[in-house]
């Protein structure tokens, strides 16, 4: 079988696992306080055009997103999210079990509008039994969506305006930051990241690294004693300097938007297979997942050799599916799925 | 002003406040462990047919809510409730705070349908990322619910029955239970309540006690340990026998029942007025919460001497809105309202 | 049987249940504010010499343990107490349910020293391993402590120099603080308390009420959105108005501090017939909690007809007991048992 | 600078590290259902003569702890744990975050006894006011403790007739459980653990691994859902067959016990060096932990080239320090820091 499902099939990228040798028999001090991990700190930073702002090193998505969600929010406070965010649908409750409500609000194509957040904050403060409602504290996106759709950096724009006029942190989970970075038509780079939001995560383990996402915090109020609560909820690695070791290989040169670009481009290609045959799409996007509508019949044909993961249901003879490109997909993987698309007989297409 | 806009703005029933003044310089052991409990537990279980049912008191319903929920539910699972409920809507999101997600399904006028929820956990068991989202591990109605409707008979037999196939908890907020009973075309008895939910409470602060829910647990899941947990979560009162000797007045004879009818049929007499000047209504009810459409123009004119509490927008120029009986509302106040119902002018009603 | 127990054994002042039962069929709003808690808040206010302080109702001290606790820590923050603390011994981990680690601390009859919190601030932020551990937060005394005994005004002076140089919240529980500002030998006051802690609770459940607690929050940082964290905590009572009418009966003459002081005088009453037979005391204290070292031949027998409560096994044929006053105990009582204590049979007292 | 300050300072073992190499760009499933995950699963189910036994893989041990611990206890209950031991100190309360009290009891040498736990047990279902007091729920050993001590298999058997007896689960921190199976005088073995415990976690992250926990569970009513809960509180790594890799690598053939036995014959050889020196110890352990009490001279002496961490201030003039060596330490480093305690001059040494 040849794997389309997710991002993360794989190991790391070879040079990110060579950093990883080179250094293996080093002693360094442990928990992130190390020089591979300052290094790749500045280099971040220097990327992110934020000279003053706190990097912190996690091993996982989801870890990060509590880790940061429960840092920043008092009690009675909730963050706004899209109902197929991440945080909402695959986290196993991750942010109401550190005590705070996903306020989940309809996304378009899994992104929030600028306009949604102000009309429910005001609705908020407007309301005569508000202190009976949890508060927003938090706008949660993700750059890509979970549907792999990107914001314009106008959208961005608007989305930061709109938290700080009404007191919201604004927090962008970047697990697949780099193919959103490479996609064709992104206008929105890390530093304008580092300027519109309050913190942000570059993700590691879906782009070249074994595991690891690098969380970027502008925002003082946030800063404060984070390394307390990321030890207590069981996010500071001993070995820190693994995650420093790994941004430095991914991010110190251009490999990060290189192989980022290597797999957009392959899901482009894909795309474009799914596309001549006539199938549509559940979304349109430009990143490394692609959301075809297919008949059953194709699903089963393609099945046989390719994994893919399901998302919808479209109607009783046809469904949304995943196929994720990656850094590690192999070109020749995707033109025999191509060939394969393409020669999908009348009768599995219909 | 008179108040109608819910159903506590005065203190107790005469009969309750007699029973506190008349025990009020006895002795008795705190925490719930008293005389006066040991006789209201007794009479609730007689009342439930229910021998065997551990009741508990606490001083309100978000406690009453938080602690059994809590109690009940592991880490990784959730409560499925309807999107109006109150755990979801009005609590501040106490259930978050104890860790766990509110699963919220759209209602019908308030109403989850047992089909709803046997889906829902299909959907779950068979999803290939179950373990990655919240686990269903109850089901919570209210009865009446936020809207005053109710449940029949045989709508609670088959979500207990879906529920029981489904390893999930059903739990009933009967914040408003007595309003419920005695309301026009009800067939669910306490009894069938005690028979059908592994836990539910009967509202007392609504009802007729200056404060205080009676808690039946039923299941003996549920019953374990659960003292350590209300004194754990702040819902033990020091003199739990407050709780006791109210619940007493309401419930040894018939009181819980009159006062409820009581308010029940005022309601329909407010209703009644609306209906005859042609307002429409959000829902169509019998118990002691009136939600009719009004345009603007009357609302201002019946605000002038009556509250009432605000609900929804219906358009640019009609919002629904709330009108409550209780036990204590008087009969003189229901009719003088539904003059000026009557009197509205054509301007107004229009 | 005569309950010495403790000091909840009966119901409420006769002025307090008179207050409620003059104001019960009053139609206010709900949720404390209503005129009743507005004006038992002005006078509050008043009393403690603190114009721009918060005041808050709590039905009990658990409650507002938790609540107050839970609103000031951030996620990696404690709070400094002694080890016979109620909130590290009775109250069922509540503290730690809402997440945060109780840091407790030896102490001398139930007291902390400055000079302990001070060490225990140095010693945190000079360890290596500083992230890795609980942050205090905050310092958590109570006013008379569990042992009935006493801060000095100038120790709680120090006390609060103490936390501000060290950025913690201090935070005194009151729940017997009347029995305490009666003492013989106290020289603190509300004022006093209002001008050096950040946050304290004044008793009404064992001080006259039938149930309830005032919090002052002096500090602006502690009173940000408390309503909303009261509210998710379970604290937050439909008819609010029935702790305000309480405490206005209590606070706006001198009710609260009578009968404080009628509770004290026959603690000190009972300790002098203890002392006269030569029992001597686990602890020196003038508050209206007695705690003799008896033989058990002599708690057999005084167990027949009164009934205290168990406190600490002193050595093979002794034990530490508390005998409690209160507002309500009746002086024939406390002469009766002072009677009985002094004449113990020799053969019992050995 | 040398490091001997812990055990995790350098990165894998080579083998380990070559595993990785070997299998990177192998495409598997993802959060550990892979082949290699399996394989490691059966391995250490025959290492431990458990073949029903659920394994799951961490990366760190607060992460294990803090799962472990909420998945395994109801919210009224806390954790038995030595003072000393990891979870009460070095985890910044991770537990209580979860809401859990750790129940801390004098250890000596780090170690419980069987009869400690007993009488808690004991004392606190006797207790009248037990239902105000956290509940013993489980007991959190480590082997080795914090201070290096191991339990004998008689100790351990003692322990687990009380937990049996007394409903408590056994839990058992294993983050240098390979320096506790090789050392001098062991005579516990895997299978022991996984038949006296019912869970407990064979460590990597020190052991050679990048990093990375195995955690051990043969309590059926501990297995139930326990990945949804992994998944929660973001353990549950995405790329889930590196653990596998990593920990097939280390047990697969006797790795773990031969870098083991490499690490406590450098620690047997540094102790020696300071008994003949005439230092004591602070405590007397044959692990990889080795813990002199030094004058501060000396330290300053040996501060220069070695680093070292430090324990606990003795008197004036003198500190308890740790020592570690680590399946990476190399025989000449500690030859030669051998050497310079062996020449510290009499000036320094007294």
């Amino acid at each position: 079988m040849i794997y389309f499902n997710c991002d993360y099939n794989e190991g790391a990228h070879l040079r990110v696992l060579e950093a990883l040798a080179r250094t293996n028999l080093e002693q360094t001090e442990g928990y992130g306080t190390d020089p591979y991990c300052e290094r790749a700190r500045e280099v971040i930073r220097q990327k992110c055009g934020a000279p003053s702002a706190d990097v912190h090193f996690l091993v996982g998505g989801t870890q990060a997103n509590l880790t940061v969600i429960g840092a920043a929010l008092r009690p009675h406070q909730g963050v706004l999210a899209a109902r197929t965010a991440h945080i909402n649908v695959h986290e196993t409750g991750a942010v109401e079990a550190v005590g705070h409500k996903v306020l989940a609000l309809p996304g378009k194509a899994g992104k929030l509008a600028a306009s949604q957040v102000e009309e429910y904050y005001k609705a908020h403060v407007s309301d005569e039994a508000f202190e009976h409602m949890v508060q927003p504290g938090m706008v949660y996106l993700s750059h890509p969506t979970e549907l792999g759709t990107l914001y314009t950096l106008e959208e961005l724009e608007e989305m930061a305006k709109v938290c700080r006029s009404c007191g919201l942190f604004l927090y962008i989970d970047g697990a697949r930051l780099g193919y959103g970075l490479a996609a064709a038509g992104n206008d929105v780079s890390m530093s304008d990241l580092a300027r519109l939001c309050d913190a942000f995560y570059i993700g590691g383990t879906k782009e070249g690294a074994l595991f690891g996402e690098a969380l970027v915090i502008t925002n003082p109020l946030l800063k404060k004693d984070f390394r307390y609560i990321l030890k207590q909820k069981g996010g500071m690695l001993a070995k820190g300097r693994l995650l420093g070791v790994q941004f430095l290989a991914l991010l110190e040169g251009d490999l990060y938007l290189e192989i980022s670009r290597h797999a957009d481009e392959l899901a482009e290609r894909l795309r474009e297979a799914f596309r001549q045959k006539g199938f549509p799409f559940l979304v349109e996007s430009h990143t490394n997942q692609v959301f075809p509508i297919l008949p059953d019949a194709a699903l089963e044909q393609l099945g046989k050799k390719y994994v893919y993961s399901y998302q919808e249901r479209m109607d009783s003879s046809h469904s949304a599916v995943r196929f994720c490109t990656s850094w590690a997909t192999e070109p020749e993987a995707v033109e025999e799925l191509c060939r394969e698309i393409g020669a999908l007989p009348p009768s599995v297409v219909a």
